[in-house]
């Protein structure tokens, strides 16, 4: 065994080493390092102290408190690959000895972004609703069919949250030449300028939008932050695209809104997941149902491990990482709060 | 009768002036000349006749053949509010009289395009059918509901029909970083690749894209060029958009390939309109159905309105057209053999 | 000799076919065609009428009245492969009979929307001050140096003139998320605001403008448009740029107000060229002088030959073309009454 | 007093506020904290002592040792009002405190993005070497003045350093359709990739460009490593733009490669400044000279107070700052050894 190379230890549980590194991604991943992986269950107490004192670069979800950080004097990096921050780390003793403490939600951005963008386009133009009817032999042809129909082109978004995700739907967004509002109270408004876009409050994304998307995730602070207030804010005849997490919204309240015909809605996210089989909005007309499907595919899974790899191999060589989601001391407590992975 | 006005005789069936002209366009037509409108029937023939002398601009279906131009000695031009030429007009006379003979096919080209990607993101992500499952309550989550699904992004698009539609198509692509491959026999290589677009044949096209989308109209010349045997040419796993005319494609190959799970499909156009109740396309999985929906909407025939308000007014000031389709005395012949209306 | 193969003259002065015509590009030139090239001067009349019942493409500027025109029966296409319609042709007999009328103007677009691009971040940034400051040993360094610069990014740009050229300077402009306003009356207001452009009038484009561009050909209606009045509408520490014609400015007074100090100027155009030896306006420090240099690039004209070969595949296919400019009955008097050629 | 705000500590030297902040950004600073401003001379240590325990965000380049720091308890943020980090701060303590420090080099990007395409477009066509000639009688006219201009369309660009600069400028370059390659060893290739740009190594990019673009900072690791061996792997006829600064490069290796007509180039850093008055570089006809004016434009400075602002009130509520340019613990020490302010 060739020691001088560094130890990096695979905990991946809830996910699997061949979900996220195909065939070539491991053997890069053998190239940077010593791998050692545990995939049946969550590692075992007893393999990971018996690591502790020679691991260089943690992957998983391992419990890593504050005795165990003191005995990995050699750990450089914890790299969740789930898109979400979990409560199990001693984050400030991260922060205090520059461990880097890093997700794979990036991934996400662009995958979300064109499913969103499916999304408002179906809304917008009846698509899944008019293939459900020709299916049902009561199709009906042209100008007749369109009376809810809107081209994008122009019309007012919002969006609520702009961070990765809600970046990459803007930039899918340019050819459509739309006027796009931001609302992120996280974000500077200089920022948001930088991205052709206009910082306001809450309310005014609501009432101003044609069509509207939340790309925010769940935070100790915005929970429920789309009321049945905010809700019956939005314009008539609007779209609304729930993209991140159902606890943003007050659900019951959103199903009210579309059954109430105030706007139409698609949302990729619910209160509980499966849900419930006999529930109303499974019924309802100008509502787009998607199970969780936005970020869950191949392809992306993949690319966790491209990312992984990436940043690994500059934290190897000295380097800071540039690809994966930093954990941020000011933030790290409010997001783990509860678990904000997109897929 | 203030005379000095051009005579501006408006006979819209199958359209009514209303569908393209909403209040404040009514009063720039008739701030721009004299309008004379019948819209209950086509424009008897007495009264084209009694206005043959002086009507400056036709806007309509009219029959003009040689002897009504002939009597038409100020006519300049002749505009259709649909998108197509029809055979009832003596081109040639038009042409060598320069009567522009025009059509507002050009406004079809934004809202098919945000139709096309819709479906070809609906293809990619399975949006209507996991939205379908989910009403039956038979929804899969995550990853296991995305085994067909991939990402837009970096893949190979082929385009079939290179005018205002597919160039529209390919502007809401740029964002997504496709290469595009385009066939159209009637377009100079030079002009496909100013549009950073790589010209091809129509088999190379069909071969190597993983999504294809066919916008060309139909003409005395490709009536089922996409016959069973170039259908059969397109990868596995590919998705295939029929945008412009059922009659460019043997429809039943079509439907055949989608069945054998060849290929998934979306078109917006039949063979016949409406179509049979118990055709087996309409229990298809791998097909999204649209009757007829991508153009006919009410903003777009607004629009149809403010091109020609927008031609008739730089005509009656002297200048040529720049907005509406012209017809042209090489293809006109061709094109008109069939219409090509896009609603 | 192949009969069969259609007969293309070729009478290129005041260009040569070597000009425009690379040694494959000749080859495609001799495929299509019967190729017959005179270029040591002007085709000879007798050389002319020899040919002219054969001949079906004509390229070069060889007078064309009603009489030849009358003998040259098989005659599709004469093509100028410079940028301009002369008035040696008979316009009205070649538009009745479908005869094209072709020039090759855009292929000026690109290459005098970079240079026009060049010269605005040159007087923005005082690129050229700069270096002869420093030539001669006075440069100022940093913040000292930039009193007058400022960033395209966000400032409102103005253009008079939206053919070909100012199209594709707007292209260009779009990662500066600038503002641009278009004066141009040639065209719809729709058609502007399509390329996401606000139209308006020549004085708010002037007085608005942080950067105005003038890419208007000259026509019989425009001559020296922007006359001192206009020029003094220019907001101070603006930048103006001649990219088109000098005969659409009032030289003199644009050279005063640079003079006095209002706005700076690059020009690529003069009255007169060559310019007199002493003018004043060579030692104008606000000035950027350019010698007519914008269009005429080696390469530039080889792309002259590839629109002539693309339009001429067409024609002989029986196809209109596409790629050169076409004269048009209502402007081509206009135009003509003036050369309009970029280079 | 308020005791209840922040203390906000600045000692600008070598700038003022006044050049960073407007009235209207001054106010919004105190509406943020007690603000403390010393700036006639680099604050007194008295000064800085005094305040030490109350400071929570420290404005300015004053020296931070442990010591300082020790005392400064309630220290959140460093803020550099420059481009650089320097040495005079002990940021081992900083980074265990996480305490950021931050500088405002991100404001540079634009503004150096828009000089060097000016600065590229210029050598491209010879635009200021046309304008000195005008200015001298000997200008010449057409295409015998452009013997070695060419369009940047499609042409191959080389970017050696792709931060905050060489993105800025790649962006600038999206409408000119130019493959990009890049260069940079602290960036993984899936991160230039997802710019769409190919990655490669520092040969190559000067191997295979026509224009080759350098916004590398100087590092400990990469001082002249653009040598004469390097420099003369540049291919006949291409164009250098030397953005960051000059000791990436052997500069007489530079000037000699331009005297021998290898290729041209352009630079706005020199090995001294002010730089010598009778260097051969002044009298050099294919380079074009800027004394150092890329970023220090008054509107850039003031962009400056904008960062700061933004960042600064996201920390003073808790959250991380994102506009500003953080030290990394990797990296800073390999910065420090060497200004790198563009300004």
């Amino acid at each position: 065994m060739n020691t001088s190379k560094p130890l990096i230890l695979i905990d991946p549980l809830p996910r699997t080493v061949p979900m996220c590194f195909d065939a070539a991604a491991k053997d890069r991943l053998a190239a940077l390092g010593r791998v050692v992986v545990h995939e049946t269950s969550r590692m075992p107490a007893a393999m990971v102290e018996e690591h502790l004192p020679e691991v260089e670069v943690l992957i998983g979800q391992t419990d890593m408190p504050a005795e165990r950080l003191e005995r990995a004097n050699k750990l450089r990096a914890i790299i969740n690959i789930e898109g979400n921050f979990l409560p199990n780390i001693d984050y400030a003793t991260c922060f205090r000895r520059d461990i880097w403490v890093l997700n794979a939600s990036p991934v996400f951005a662009e995958t979300v972004a064109e499913m969103a963008l499916g999304m408002m386009l179906d809304l917008a133009r009846g698509i899944s609703a008019a293939d459900r009817a020709f299916r049902e032999g009561r199709e009906v042809y042209g100008l007749e069919s369109n009376k809810e129909s809107f081209l994008i082109r122009g019309q007012p978004v919002g969006l609520i949250g702009f961070g990765d995700l809600g970046r990459a739907f803007r930039r899918l967004l340019v050819p459509f030449g739309c006027p796009i509002k931001v609302y992120d109270p996280w974000l500077p408004d200089l920022l948001v300028r930088d991205h052709d876009c206009t910082p306001c409050g809450l309310d005014e994304v609501l009432e101003t939008s044609r069509a509207i998307a939340v790309f925010a995730a769940v935070t100790s602070d915005n929970q429920a932050m789309l009321g049945r207030a905010q809700l019956e804010r939005i314009r008539p005849g609007s779209l609304f695209l729930l993209m991140s997490r159902a606890a943003v919204v007050d659900f019951e309240a959103l199903v009210d809104c579309v059954a109430d015909g105030r706007f139409k809605a698609a949302t990729d996210v619910f209160p509980e997941e499966p849900w419930p089989a006999g529930h109303r909005v499974r019924a309802l007309d100008g509502m787009l149902l998607s199970a969780h499907r936005a970020g869950a595919l191949d392809e992306v899974f993949k690319r966790i491990g491209e990312l992984v790899l990436a940043d690994l191999a500059l934290i190897l060589q000295g380097l800071p990482p540039v690809v994966c989601k930093r954990a941020e001391p000011e933030t790290v407590a409010r997001l783990r709060s509860m678990p904000v992975q997109v897929s």
